[in-house]
């Protein structure tokens, strides 16, 4: 799915431009033979296609896992980002270090300690731009072309992306209701190395995936790391949801109790604000030093501002309040989704009910294709993702993904109601 | 030079934390297998290594290319973050563009017309994480493994630490007191075309090389491109320090003359401020597409709020004022460092004298190795940085770069004078 098509498909831009852009994408010109092998293989995320398509007034989207930031005391940020500059700007708008400020690693452990991970040291921290950057140095880290990195099916698209962009064979394992299948991820494992193939870790979000709603329930989840440990496999841990459960109980992270074996990624962006672009990896003590030094090479340093201002808000607010807040305002959008999913939906359609996080995952009868069903519901003023986005295969898929986190729950319940009938039709002409 | 040797040599961790540090590192461990080829290739720069010894008091560093950030308006532009988060926080700290905001790439245009680059355009600028961060992605979107990168010798250490992690063949052109010498670098990709190398791009500072202060001479910078051009090789023009001129006129960018040959480069970090984290690159039209893709794939956006804060710097502060503020003071600074160096240097030393930009570099004579004498420079009180730090080759080297752009001149001054006699010792030893 290209920005073009998309784009096109959403008649956002007028014909000649798009026209435009095709030629400059696929004409040959002298530069062509310069770009690299893995240039091919670097996409836009169909996220981002629809991120501009989503700021259309009258639509209502569904799209775009963003926070909602409404519930921030703006006012008083502001002020402490005044404070930050005026009395320590000579610190803030300078060079720091490449590993992030020892106050912000010292924090992130209280950070993942909320979340049951209780022996995390601040050297072992590598601050990140988002998560999105610690994925892209993880694999840089591990991954030579070829090599296999395991995801579940369906996962985020950005790391989706961001594996693909160094020419890694992405192999999918299924999950079910509660997560992913431990004998499916032994069997696949077992296959590949018999293959001969090379796997570097499994990529994973236990809490709430993305895009899917789903979490691993608490008996897989050593399951998996012993199975992925026996096979010499390491594990990435995204988990930027877990502090926003509404239903159910906390479970420990993976790598709560494996420390050597899993590289744990946390996000500023889900529990304060994207904005910032701050994330981090927790790092296994003999895997931490490369990891660090990969990091460094990208940017020099993250944002002394941002970091510092992060501080601040963990220092001097009720980030736990906050985060309660988040929780109580999320669940309530989710209640909203169910409700009217249960009230909208064909009865041929199935879907997911998150403990946390933004996502509701839509299941279609077998043979509809929710790509094509993107412009008709752009149509109809709503705006969803297309499941085929969230795995590394271009089959059509008869999935779609469903943000409840943006958008109030009136607007949530006005969504769904307004792409009830594009589905309906879509079922009514297999 | 690792940051272990570094750190060892300059004394600043125990040695029993060294020891632990060189086991992890060195020691096998169950994933030693999982990392990925490039991993080996990764490094810290040098600059990196010592940027917290620099930061030891009593210790005079002319060794970070540090901005002097004193004389910004840290009281107004806190007053400004204030504002942008209070009335624009929902915009400031939400996730944006992959591309940065059309407001900072239209004022982007603004500032390169200041260097020279009249017919910029902002849908060909993709915002990035300060300079460093375009380089990665530049070399992510064309160079393969065993690719060819051609660089002056010297050249900025970062670069050289991303080129490296990419596995590109980095191959250096001599300069001269005039930069770049064309007849040079003519045959050198002769012989590389020859011998049936991929070369992908040049990478040059032409304005106040880092680190050696040298600037390409107007009447050679043409005949760079064309010969570029000729070869089909792209141009990669770093130009953080352009409009830091103090001495001399201003030369045109590479790029603007030549649109199509040229990714030009620029940052916020050295004009404005180097915390934020803002660069960006402008990109041939033909180009613009994979590279922007790529930049989005690896953060999936610049942070909102930096980018609108050096927007409202631009929009609303005397930027250009500014700026004229940081040549006096740069010059100054220099002028002072070449002051000293006259009064306190051995007669067999040699150096540049800059026309702007932070750095002077210094040529002892042959045989004598600068970084075996970083140790003694910080036992009498001042860090610098070996000159083996800014070539691809391991050789010793008997230069040494120092920077004057963070130090005041009478710190500048007695920097140079502790020097001095740890460089005549070595020269006596010859």
């Amino acid at each position: 799915m290209t920005h073009e098509t998309l784009n096109a498909a959403a008649g956002t831009l007028p014909a000649e431009a798009i026209d435009a852009i095709e030629r400059a994408a696929t004409s040959a010109h002298r530069h062509e033979d310069l770009f690299s092998e893995r240039a091919a293989h670097i996409r836009q995320s169909a996220v981002r296609d629809v991120f501009d398509i989503s700021m259309r007034p009258g639509l209502i989207s569904l799209a775009g896992g963003s926070p909602y930031l409404q519930s921030l005391p703006l006012e008083r940020l502001g002020t402490t980002a005044a404070k930050i500059i005026a009395e320590d700007g000579l610190t803030a708008l300078q060079y720091g270090g490449g590993q992030g400020t020892e106050e912000l690693r010292t924090q992130i452990c209280a950070v993942m300690a909320a979340e049951g991970i209780l022996d995390a040291r601040p050297q072992n921290i590598v601050v990140t731009a988002g998560s999105q950057s610690a994925q892209d140095v993880a694999t840089k880290v591990f991954c030579n072309p070829g090599d296999v990195v395991l995801v579940e099916n369906p996962t985020y698209v950005g790391a989706l992306n961001t594996f693909e962009a160094y020419q890694v064979q992405v192999e999918t394992v299924e999950m079910d209701g509660a997560g992913l299948v431990p004998e499916l991820l032994e069997a696949k494992i077992a296959a590949l190395q018999t293959a001969g193939k090379n796997i570097k870790f499994l990529y994973t979000i236990p809490n709430f995936n993305n895009p899917s709603g789903i979490t691993l329930a608490r008996d897989r989840r050593q399951q998996v790391v012993d199975i992925c440990r026996n096979a010499n496999i390491l594990i990435l841990e995204d988990n930027p949801y877990g502090l926003l459960r509404f239903d159910g109980q906390p479970l420990e992270p993976l790598r709560a109790a494996n420390p050597a074996d899993v590289i744990y990624m946390g996000s500023f962006s889900k529990i304060f604000a994207p904005g910032l672009r701050i994330g981090w990896a927790l790092v296994p003590e003999h895997l931490q030093r490369r990891y660090y030094l990969a990091s460094e090479a990208v940017t020099l340093c993250p944002p002394t501002l941002n970091q510092m201002l992060v501080s601040a808000y963990l220092r001097d607010y009720d980030w736990k309040g906050q985060i309660a807040t988040y929780r109580g305002l999320y669940a309530e959008r989710c209640h909203a989704m169910l409700a009217a999913l249960k009230e909208h939906m064909p009865s041929s359609a199935s879907w997911t009910s998150p403990e946390g996080g933004f996502f509701v995952w839509v299941t279609l009868p077998d043979g509809v294709d929710t790509y094509p069903l993107l412009q008709k519901a752009i149509d109809a003023g709503v705006v969803f993702i297309p499941g085929a986005a969230f795995t590394p295969s271009d089959e059509p898929s008869n999935k779609l993904r469903l943000a409840f986190s943006a958008v109030d729950p009136d607007a949530i319940t006005e969504g769904v109601r307004r792409l009830a009938p594009v589905l309906r039709e879509a079922i009514a002409a297999l």
